[in-house]
């Protein structure tokens, strides 16, 4: 039995996976209320030790609950991109400034008026991007770090920058912290092809290289539980604690039984389209080529408004129907827009665009659109279908960067969207033009850390 | 005391106008039902028989009443474009089809798939079309003549074609029907500036020349009420009855005390501009120029779509409402968006284009469209005045092509929705950026009728 800890940004959840029967035997899960309040609109902080707490609650309850068998190890996974600083015992310095910051688009950084992110990239400009991975975005790690330098606001005592899961693991074991390519590549500076930090990145940046973590492979023993995490915890002393992987991987390998020629298709409160490819390919400004544990690499488009354009249908018909009296609750409004939206063969030639939070890296568009629409052919049904449709073709455009064949035989969906609305499918089936199924575990992201480590 | 009479789509509306207290001292209005049921969705016939009987009933009604002192004239105006069929007698030997009615847009009139309308647009070619004020569309006169010649359809004993308000006005004197250059005009084959009807469009399209009615100014005697009239109105025999004058020209006439430098803002089902200009100007393919009887000329720029688009989301709204039990009625869901409209102070960003019924001319368009919507600012307040913005703005589109300076110091805000929402008087005077007020009468188009033939 292999622990799977998935240290997200929503919830902190653990599973008991049982390798031998392929199954989880247990599920814990704590909210994740790390997020510190009443912060400016741009900036996205949580509370390293409450979010280690909630951890531990969740080891603690896993090891009571005692289910699959004798623990083998403690894989983990969890939110990407963000970092925070520790001193040389481990303490954390600075809090978890998380993917979702975005500091470095605040003004007044500089005379010339440009936000801390125009001045990285113009910093990094006439450098080859592409073997990073990505394009450097606001929340990722380098953003943040080159935000710190240039404010000298990197504390002094600062011996390593590192990512929230990666610094749980560090607490559990005692030792020092350190990464994996899957969390290193979402920081944009980490060099794909060579296998190593981006130094000419790192250099023109003007980021401390010496903060920079080690770079292992995901699932990798690191070390054993400590004495006070095994006490905090309930499990054993030098239980094998494994090096984290990225959830974006770990989603993929807990969604996806075979990762070859699968397309997943993941609906949260965004949206994701993820396709394994079997070595590198450069990206584009759309479409992320990440890292893939054990198989290649994996093409990543995300859609910044996935389940919330849906959720944006539920809010707005709740307030029309107040201005009306009549106060629904957000889950009967979801049943009658499943029931309405199914029973509707089609849009009647109603288009959502649903990028209703704007295209990351497009800044022209301002918003979503309802369009086509003639004086009899918006009722509330093929609004709704037209909502899934929007938000379905968004990723399946982000599929086109696969180019003709794609390289996928089949979609699996997962994500709390589909979950409660089994209509979207069909649709996804049915844009996609590929057989669908919906994902082989719910709790996808802790289960592929499980596997993952399992497999080593 | 002068009889006007607006023998209209909706309904047949008379007036007893007081031309010297400047004011209506009586109504009466008749439901139009006079159209026939059960055609197909491409044609609109009207049984003029009915029509009359209607008119004959509203003419009896003031006749009773007897308000504003003994009467001295019935002056006339209605729909345009449509046509019947009378034979020498002056009997109707066709329905009246209406200006509604789309059957040059259907297939199978030539072995090429071209529809009517489009051999009759190439019958046309290379001659200029510019002095006849219009292109000739779907439901003008020309193009219902070119069908009814084309298919053999035209009855063997017709003598003249004549619209709608024109056999009334000829069946009220017992006369024969006449026209003049406003309803001669709307049907395309009018030369504006020669005055006369434009013999080539004539000869090209194939026309009987002998069927065309002759041209009087609107306005003009035609003659006397005759005794069969006289009975069955109650009105005196030989009281003068009027050529008819254009409804577009009438309501302008009505709306309007100062026609040099006002633009008409008309919204009722559909929407128009218009701006009186001295003198004839070349129309565009969106603006027409028509005839303005005493004052040179009126430029006439509809949108397919005017108060329809506010309908729309009324019957929208009450739909979606409907969906979770809640019965609101069509003037308790205007009272409630107009309340919205009115407090919300802008529309958020919220774009409308209220292209619902697609535009004239451009089959690209498909339809209308809700746009820029982001995550929170598509409250139904906001929604409602971005409808209303989205209508009016497509007026003032329509109104560029008046040039800088346009010829408008003010506008007159008119028809049945700026009467039922006030607000619509604010959003028009920002949108054209011009001082605003209502028009002078509700029954514009009997009003405009009635002060026509009382300055002759």
């Amino acid at each position: 039995m292999i622990i799977g800890l998935d240290v997200g940004t929503t919830t902190v959840t653990g599973v008991a996976w049982d390798a031998g029967a392929g199954r989880v035997r247990q599920v814990a899960r704590r909210r994740n209320d790390a997020a510190r309040p009443r912060l400016p609109a741009t900036r996205a902080e949580e509370d390293p030790n409450r979010l280690l707490a909630l951890s531990r609650e969740v080891l603690a309850e896993l090891a009571a609950a005692g289910a699959g068998g004798p623990p083998e190890g403690i894989a983990l996974t969890g939110q990407k991109h963000g970092l925070l600083c520790v001193d040389a015992r481990g303490e954390a310095l600075t809090p978890l400034i998380s993917w979702q910051d975005r500091r470095t688009s605040e003004p007044g950084d500089d005379p010339s008026g440009r936000t801390a992110l125009e001045m990285a990239r113009e910093a990094v400009a006439g450098l080859d991007w592409r073997p990073n991975g990505c394009r450097i975005q606001h929340g990722y790690g380098a953003a943040t770090l080159f935000w710190l330098v240039r404010r000298g606001a990197l504390p002094d005592a600062a011996d390593w920058a590192c990512t929230a899961a990666g610094w749980v693991a560090a607490r559990l074991t005692g030792g020092r912290p350190a990464t994996d390519p899957t969390f290193a590549a979402s920081w944009g500076i980490y060099d794909l092809v060579r296998g190593s930090w981006s130094e000419a990145f790192v250099d023109r940046l003007g980021l401390p290289a010496r903060l920079l973590p080690p770079v292992r492979p995901a699932g990798e023993a690191l070390g054993g539980l400590s004495g006070e995490a095994a006490r905090a915890t309930g499990l054993p002393a030098g239980l094998p604690v494994f090096n984290p992987v990225g959830d974006t991987q770990a989603s993929f390998l807990g969604s996806v039984p075979d990762p070859e020629g699968t397309v997943l298709v993941n609906l949260g409160t965004g949206g994701q389209v993820c396709w394994a490819v079997p070595a590198f390919e450069p990206p584009g400004e759309r479409v992320e080529t990440r890292p893939l544990p054990g198989s290649g690499a994996l093409r990543v488009g995300a859609s910044l408004c996935g389940g919330a354009a849906y959720a944006w249908l539920n809010r707005t018909l709740r307030a029309w129907l107040a201005e009306f009296g009549l106060e629904a609750g957000e889950e009967a409004v979801y049943r009658r827009l499943n029931a309405l939206a199914a029973s509707t063969p089609d849009t009647g030639g109603l288009q959502v665009r649903t990028t209703f939070l704007g295209v990351r890296g497009d800044p022209s568009v301002r918003g979503g659109a309802i369009e086509d629409i003639t004086v009899d052919n918006m009722a509330l049904g093929a609004l709704a279908r037209a909502t899934l449709v929007g938000l379905v073709d968004e990723l399946r455009d982000l599929y086109g960067e696969a180019g003709p064949g794609g390289g996928g035989a089949r979609v699996v969906a997962a994500g709390g969207v589909v979950e409660r609305n089994l209509l979207l499918l069909e649709i996804v089936g049915q844009r996609f033009g590929l057989p669908v199924e919906p994902a082989a575990h719910r709790e996808a992201a802790a289960v592929g850390a499980a596997l993952l480590a399992a497999r080593r």
